[in-house]
């Protein structure tokens, strides 16, 4: 996925940096990790989180000087969950290239998911910020907590929507708060700034996931690189879904569907079909709008100029993206 | 698996204390990874890590009073690894207990992994000291790699005892050796006799995986709590099969099995008896022996007395465990 160039102008040459960083980080004595961490960092992605966290870590003075490394490290967090995130939903393409996990096997891929996590905290230790380390290794708990949470809410038809957002913060926006929130820090706001760019951070973030939820559901597979009707297939109920077996005049065979667990592509396609005969997108769209009008309504005036309208950029971007 | 109680009667106390520590250290809010993380602790274990940690803690002097909190981390991080090895291997009992994945299925087994190293690394991350985190982040990424080569080389009957060593090193040697040198760090020791400590833990660490392997080819299933002659069932070729493939009158028909990965039941059966014909059992326990010998040989004469010789006692120990 490609970002408009224009929008992180201000950070252009943190994130080619950081680019680099990722490149020369990991030399294992092990082939195979190489391999596998080149196959990740070739097929790219939208650093979004690194990118928040630089934005935020220049947004009181554009001349402070951020640290690449804990930008390094969140990226490797995330690389990290998406990997075990593939084995786990044995997932064969990513960003339309093939998943690890299908050139290498589920039991090298879990293990050089493992080995990402523990060279992200290696990193991080090795600059020396405890309080950084503490936060981020609280945010991958709670990353696995919400995805336990999911696996164990499949095919639940009766979950409800506060459920479904509470799992959205957990998986995701929980952890773009937190790196916006790093990055506040390390540019001296004061506690009531790093406060509202944290709080940015969570509505950009559930924003963002709900988007991804909705592309699912409305973007065809060479669009998003993957399988569309993926997380239907997998009894993962998105908000689409749910507000469907709440208003559709079909919502009784929708839910037998899911109940049934039975996901043909005819049911996984008849469940699509049932879902776009209502306003579920329309619906979802909405709340994707306010969670971005929050974001852009807490962001200080005693921000940078410039960084505080790159983040509006952001915001304005994930409502906008169709990939 | 129990260890006698009076070898390790100068911590006994503090091993209580591990026990309870990491009784309540786990208070999610997500019930499922509060039940498998309980299961997980009742399915016991040796605690070997964590009490040579301990030892060399309190190998100074005895009434030194060690870090409760890395003693509970290297716990953790061992249970990760060993909870991610079941999903690996598709292991249905370890302990002669289900596994996790047996119970709660592969997806959330992973992310329950991901979960106990994030833990750990948080909680000595709390602790504040950055030099045994980066010691066991990078012992982490050592043991992942350790573990991808040993994948990668599965089936391969060419591979050497000197390559074989080197795995039971990254997978397990290392580790041990690294908690017996945070816990001699602890201590006060000297660099001298800290590098003896963690000399003492690679050869002891080295000595228990060779007994581990050893025992996969000897004991009955019932004695290790697990089906014996897994390694070889995996691809996984350990001393004793190496001995075979080299030393046998019927090595050609071993590597031709191997080589052909038609593990079968009757297949295993007669690779096991191929290895008990020739005396491979004998080699490696040899090697055992030589690897206790170095550790005894290099325990320093100033350690504490009675840390000394419970720390000769395990040595003995490791070498005599038939379970």
């Amino acid at each position: 996925m490609h970002r408009p160039t224009s929008m992180f102008g201000m950070i252009q040459s943190d994130l080619h940096q950081l680019e680099a960083d990722l490149l020369s980080l990991i030399q294992s004595p092990v082939g195979t990790v190489n391999q596998i961490y080149t196959h990740l960092l070739q097929a790219g992605g939208k650093r979004l989180r690194p990118a928040l966290y630089l934005l935020c870590s220049r947004s009181r003075r554009q001349e402070a000087v951020p640290s690449l490394v804990l930008a390094v490290a969140i990226e490797l967090i995330h690389m990290a969950t998406l990997v075990h995130d593939d084995v786990i939903d044995n997932a064969e393409t990513r960003r339309s290239l093939p998943t690890a996990n299908t050139i290498w096997g589920n039991h090298v891929t879990v293990l050089a998911g493992d080995y990402l996590f523990a060279k992200a905290f290696s990193i991080i230790a090795a600059n020396g910020d405890n309080e950084c380390l503490r936060k981020l290794t609280d945010i991958v708990c709670r990353i696995c907590e919400g995805e336990i949470v999911q696996s164990k809410s499949a095919f639940d038809a009766g979950q409800t929507e506060e459920e479904y957002l509470e799992r959205l913060a957990q998986k995701t926006a929980d952890f773009i708060a937190v790196s916006c929130e790093l990055g506040a820090m390390s540019a001296g706001h004061s506690p009531a700034d790093i406060a509202a760019l944290k709080q940015y951070g969570y509505s950009v973030g559930m924003a963002f996931q709900l988007t991804d939820d909705l592309l699912d559901v409305t973007a065809s597979s060479q669009q998003i690189g993957k399988p569309v009707g993926n997380d239907l297939r997998q009894g993962i109920l998105t908000l689409p879904v749910l507000y469907a077996l709440q208003n559709s005049i079909h919502r009784d065979e929708l839910r037998e569907m899911i109940i049934s667990r039975d996901m043909s592509e005819a049911n996984v396609n008849r469940g699509l079909a049932i879902v776009h005969e209502t306003d579920a997108v329309t619906y979802s769209y909405q709340r994707v709008r306010e969670y971005l009008q929050q974001a852009r309504s807490v962001l200080p005036d005693t921000l940078d100029a410039g960084a505080r309208s790159t983040l509006m950029a952001v915001a304005d971007f994930v409502g906008l993206r169709k990939y």
